[in-house]
């Protein structure tokens, strides 16, 4: 028999997915190129070329052996002592190797992360609004996902929901900043705030309750913005990343866990990863993308673009009078929609051409998420379909 | 807190490992070129410059988007087409690119195929000897591994052990042929007879037992031998595939699943696939080694000195009196230790500086495997430690 969990997912297809399908088609019908496909967070600049040129020198001058051949299940040390160093250096840690463990990107990192310190029946917190996939990440190893209201003024944390929602079952908090979807990051202030509730929380209840950073976007915070690296404020921060940003390298799958010094059980973290692998089939992102990225840890791919592109949605939203909060980071705006059911709001705007996904499944109704990883040119034309829309609609 | 299974996993060092190890160790006392290591499976032939070349082609020539983008989570759908027309006029089979799904080497392929078809508490059956990996590969799913004893006269199948444990809680039969480790391949006969039982107990159990067909080294088969692709002989079989040994890149995490176009729910399973992967954090193989193996799917390395190296080794062992059953492909033999003790026995080995694994992990005491993925000439050079080993020591 086929195991129904996965049976019964099969019908709840993803709204993002939905849209984006859709503005494909659509695109058929009038050319790709006047849909203002607003969609899909996938990145819209190029791999930097250094990245490739690695790759190509590799190719050229390693062994079979060397460069193909097993790498250890934590990851090949030498990636793993580099990664460590470039993090210390870049926010002033003091990682070794033995708390790096390489993943195939963050997805693969986060399903380390929880398997590490909850078990089925454990409660996991995050906060509105959220990246709908935290559902199936954390739902699917049997702990359960809790998500703490959003607070739609600032999109930083609603610390009064947090405190009632917090309990003894509590085991991980998941905080992803900068935000998909809201293109936040959280401020110094936030995370000294959730650091100190964590620690007086865990402390109540007798547990460490464990932060797990979900930071995929975290090379990409705009001019002037308070970004900190949150392990720096909470010793028992598991941190994950990915290099599909920053990079531009999604289908590369290449990203770590990297583990607070600090944490509690910090010395054998990294080798349960390992042991953790066995169980999920994860055995190590390729060797030869480690090698790659490992060349190029403090690059990263030309994503000045991204800031361009917020600066006018953000303003042009603004004069039409949006709410908005401005982000701070990421490739995402997430304003507020011009009546409550923001599904009605987008399926008029696509009426537009104009496809933005409404926040529903973000756990934060009434708003539409902008990804806004395309050119500035389109960017530039879509605003008078987003004019009309409001016109006409509104 | 950490979760208590993985810490205590960890201080089960493999027995593998620790010999791999201690051969390593050993060899920088004595020179590697003197230590006789045949405890890992790592090929040891190159990859084929094609491959290579068609990695530095794709990196040449393709747009950074196409190249690294986001795959489908099911695979590069050009290449699960690819893959399926291999499939097809190398085996006869019927597969579409709807039956296969893309992974991360046959370790990502298991975990998938278990988590279609078994829950926590259901049984899973295989026949020693076995890949030790099994244990966890299915007990972390929370599923329970039951292990066949091994028909030790053959390596095929212990039939009637067999159908003494099969009952009505077994969801799913694992088998691995060519296998690891005693280097036997199931012939057809015992594929049609394993085939026969399973279906006359899915009737009697009223529900299907699938058959996940761990394959890595199915292209490594010697000479003359009767090799068949079991899911020829049984519609609810689950391929699991790598190329990890077949093109010597196992550092580069590349496999698949492909389901049995008349397996029962094959219509589902690959769409299945990509839910259970949001939950373990699979997210596909890396794009650029998806797309370079798609170009070189009727290719292998020069697998030649396996073989070369198993006639080798067969015949020596067998003149100095071992009980060995003659592999039909891998790259592992699996002769009877000479005392019951097949751990005693490989330490006395080791002063010889003759390093083979002993069998107990593998579920069938008294035999030891060696790994013979080394060069000839070494093999050669080991015969002299060999002989000199049984001469003083039985």
């Amino acid at each position: 028999m086929l195991v129904q969990t996965y049976v019964d997912m099969l019908s709840a297809k993803s709204v993002i997915r939905n849209l984006s399908e859709y503005a494909v088609a659509r695109g058929k019908e009038i050319g790709y190129d006047n849909v203002f496909d607003y969609t899909l967070g996938n990145p819209s600049v190029p791999v930097p070329d250094a990245v490739n040129q690695t790759m190509i020198e590799l190719l050229s001058t390693k062994s079979s052996m060397e460069l193909h051949g097993y790498s250890q299940s934590l990851g090949i040390p030498e990636v793993r002592v580099k990664v460590a160093a470039s993090l210390n250096r870049r926010f002033g840690m003091n990682y070794t190797m033995d708390h790096i463990f390489m993943t195939s990107g963050a997805a693969g990192a986060i399903a380390h992360a929880l398997r590490l310190v909850t078990v089925p029946g454990d409660e996991v917190l995050t906060f509105a609004p959220f990246f709908p996939e935290y559902n199936p990440y954390v739902n699917l190893t049997g702990a359960v996902l809790k998500v703490v209201p959003a607070d739609v003024k600032s999109f930083q944390i609603n610390f009064e929901a947090f405190e009632s929602m917090i309990n003894e079952k509590t085991m991980a908090v998941m905080v992803n900043t900068p935000n998909n979807p809201s293109g936040i990051c959280y401020s110094t202030n936030t995370i000294e705030k959730l650091s100190n509730i964590l620690t007086e929380k865990s402390k109540q209840y007798g547990h460490v309750i464990y932060l797990i950073s979900d930071e995929p976007y975290r090379e990409i915070v705009f001019e002037g913005v308070d970004a900190p690296y949150v392990s720096k404020f909470y010793d028992h921060t598991i941190s994950c990343y990915s290099f599909s940003k920053s990079l531009s390298l999604p289908g590369e799958r290449i990203g770590y866990v990297a583990i607070n010094p600090k944490c509690e059980g910090a010395d054998k973290m990294a080798v349960m990863c390992g042991q953790i692998s066995r169980g999920i089939g994860h055995n190590c992102p390729a060797s030869l993308i480690q090698l790659a990225v490992a060349e190029n840890l403090d690059l990263t791919a030309d994503m000045s673009v991204y800031e361009r592109n917020m600066n006018i949605l953000y303003d042009e939203l603004t004069d039409l009078g949006f709410e908005c909060v401005k982000p701070g980071g990421t490739f995402y705006i997430f304003p507020k929609a011009l009546e409550d059911d923001a599904i009605a709001f987008c399926e008029k705007a696509k009426r537009y051409d104009f496809i933005g996904v409404p926040s529903d499944s973000f756990g934060c109704p009434g708003h539409f998420r902008l990804a806004y990883c395309i050119s500035t040119e389109k960017v530039e034309r879509s605003l008078e379909a987003l004019r009309r829309f409001v016109r006409e609609m509104y």
